[in-house]
């Protein structure tokens, strides 16, 4: 079994199929988590599973499976995400799944008697469409409570618990899905670098050494309303100056003090929001990231110490949320050394590098060791249409997961 | 005839139920033009009209008048707009249509007999809801060309003609709206002040002598996309920054340069819109007000050029798009100072002021001598749910405005 492939041209059909479901007629693809295409594509995939003689079963987050048993039940699992950003792309979290299938059918076809079960997944809205992101990978290593899911609602308002339950699920069993989990004692994920390292490199493998944490706040800035061609521009509380104000000295104290971590503005809303009105409020999301902890933490507190100064010198309110926070995770040693002996049998060059993007995998660690393995994104975009991948990369990292899958499954 | 007072009870009903026409869930009133509340709006008004016993007519701009004939068909005319921006107040506009359909009805009720015609108007879209300010006092002044409407987009993307259609006119009326206008020889009308001066100063009675003129600019920084978490700071195009760079100088620049004269920035719309993007493109609305068309113009061009400069020091793209100029308007010095006169003659003290906001003066001002009358607001502020006036300054107001039309039918 030391020259077993994948059925690349099968993963590859897969691979169109998938990207057909949901269409955006604005861009790229829209399939958020329990969307009528996001529905659509899990019944896809549910067949897809059974008809590669998988057992193929559904947590109560709405994370789903693809059996292949073991001669003990000690789980290797393989997966990613079906979910995509509004206008995403077609390969960020459908590669990870897909690749996973493929490797479980081929070695289902082998007939294959391997010591431990193997197990593809989908998990559940990676992409936070819903309220936060990694619901399904949170639930399956038990991170979430019944009532914060219950009185969840998501950025548009909606609440969680209708949304679960058009899906025949609730915030009850999303809370209680870690109970159904098998002993993990591996997971791996195939994803898209979605940044340019690798393609800038020209390497098809990087093995991911860590996974940067994140802080994600929704905050306001708050002044006063006022007309625009009667408020004097020097008696102004414009919340949007504000805005500008902070934005501009985040970027310049993260650039300076904190080089190699991240802050973006990503959304911005200004209240009442007419052309003729000085901002009364400005609503914006701040997202902040770091491989480091320590750096994570003193990031945090010095940005929304500085919004708070940049408020008082103006004479605004400042205000902020908290709406999603994940550590930094340093990637298991042992399974990053099997990753890296499997390139170079495979005669595959590979690059180890960190993730700024959170992942499953970065949940997962909690309960198991993890593995990531990146293959480039063409100009290193992601989250948009015009993303796009190398064919031959895809294959190589899928043969990449079918060894280590093997190998892994077989100790 | 020179003790004659409007009544004010009646007033104050008029006003209370025209308040309650399109009040939102979300505070204040929400009346854009052609809405539904402003549909019903203008069916209360035409009622109103007729039970005062004044000659009722829309044009093909939707505008609505109230006719007393006079021993002439020479019109004086008094007016303001029936529609609000989302979320405004009960006073904008409404209480200079409510103000002259008062003064008429009391002045047929007591038999005058006049030389002129009087005539109150309530103009359509003041606020721009739809596709720029005045559309209605543009049309009756014969501003629009058919071929700009047929074409025209509201910033929601539906087309002009459409929602003209429903309300059963189209481009074809609203650009021959000036072939009824009859000859009009003065426009008065009374508005709220939308700003500080008259409160700080304690006066009941603005007159105003310049109004403000703009450009209102839609306009973008287009940069790229990326991932929050795998796009190094020092290597983005964050069309966002390079927005909060350019609105921190152009206040700056405006300030120190162009001392009373406005710049706004009150809509703001970063694409793709995720807190985990960089983002690729900020829209956003550029609104400068001077009362001095060389300022203006100078204020223009230098803020254009400062969005240039920006982009081009930050990797980005500017664009705008002119979506509405004005021009300053000098008023009437005939028709001040018949008001000024009249002042005195009633013992309210008054205050000569600008103002910064637009109004259908400005726009009647291409056809006849006008006049202004503003009452304080309180707090200064408008455009708000919280938007307010003394009861007290708006009666003198409308006494004021009483005389003066008497005084100038009589001519």
């Amino acid at each position: 079994m030391n020259d077993l492939k994948v059925n690349f041209e099968r993963l590859l059909k897969d691979l169109e199929e998938l990207g057909k479901i949901g269409q955006d007629p604005l861009g790229g693809v829209s399939r958020p988590s329990f969307s009528l295409p996001d529905l659509e594509a899990r019944r896809w995939l549910q067949q897809r599973i059974e008809q590669a003689g998988l057992v193929c079963r559904q947590d109560g987050a709405g994370n789903i499976f693809g059996c292949l048993p073991g001669k003990n039940p000690q789980v290797v699992m393989a997966g990613s995400h079906l979910d995509t950003v509004i206008n995403g792309g077609r390969y960020d979290g459908s590669i990870g799944i897909l690749a996973a299938l493929e490797c479980l059918r081929r070695i289902k076809e082998e007939n294959l008697s391997l010591n431990k079960t193997l197990e593809m997944v989908s998990f559940t809205d990676e992409e936070g469409n819903l309220v936060g992101d990694f619901l399904g990978s949170r639930a399956f290593t038990g991170q979430l409570q019944v009532e914060q899911l219950k009185n969840a609602r998501t950025q548009f308002g909606h609440s969680l618990e209708e949304i679960l339950q058009k899906a025949g699920l609730s915030a009850e069993t999303v809370a209680q899905a870690s109970q159904e989990r098998p002993e993990v004692s591996a997971y791996l994920e195939i994803h898209i670098e979605q940044g340019p390292v690798l393609e800038e490199e020209g390497v098809a493998i990087g093995l991911v050494s860590a996974i940067a944490g994140k802080r994600y706040y929704q905050a306001s800035f708050v002044g006063r309303a006022g007309h625009a061609g009667t408020t004097p521009l020097e008696l102004r509380q414009d919340a949007f100056i504000g805005l500008a104000d902070f934005a501009l000295k985040a970027n310049q104290l993260t650039l300076r003090k904190y080089e190699g971590n991240t802050v973006t503005i990503g959304r911005v809303m200004l209240k009442p929001g007419s052309f003729s009105i000085v901002p009364g409020q400005a609503d914006f999301t701040l997202d902040m990231r770091s491989l480091d902890g320590q750096s994570l933490k003193a990031i945090e507190e010095e940005l929304l110490k500085l919004a708070s100064e940049v408020a008082s010198t103006r004479g605004l309110s400042f205000f902020s949320q908290l709406m999603d926070g994940t550590e930094p995770v340093v990637i298991s040693e042992a399974v990053l050394n099997r990753l890296k002996n499997l390139c170079q049998e495979l005669g595959y060059q590979y690059l180890t590098l960190p993730s700024g993007a959170g992942h499953d995998a970065q949940i997962m660690a909690a309960v198991c060791p993890v593995g990531m393995v990146f293959i480039p994104s063409v100009d290193g975009i992601s989250h948009t249409p015009e993303e796009a991948i190398n064919y031959e990369d895809l294959e190589k990292a899928a043969n990449l997961l079918l060894r280590t899958l093997i190998s892994l499954a077989s100790e």
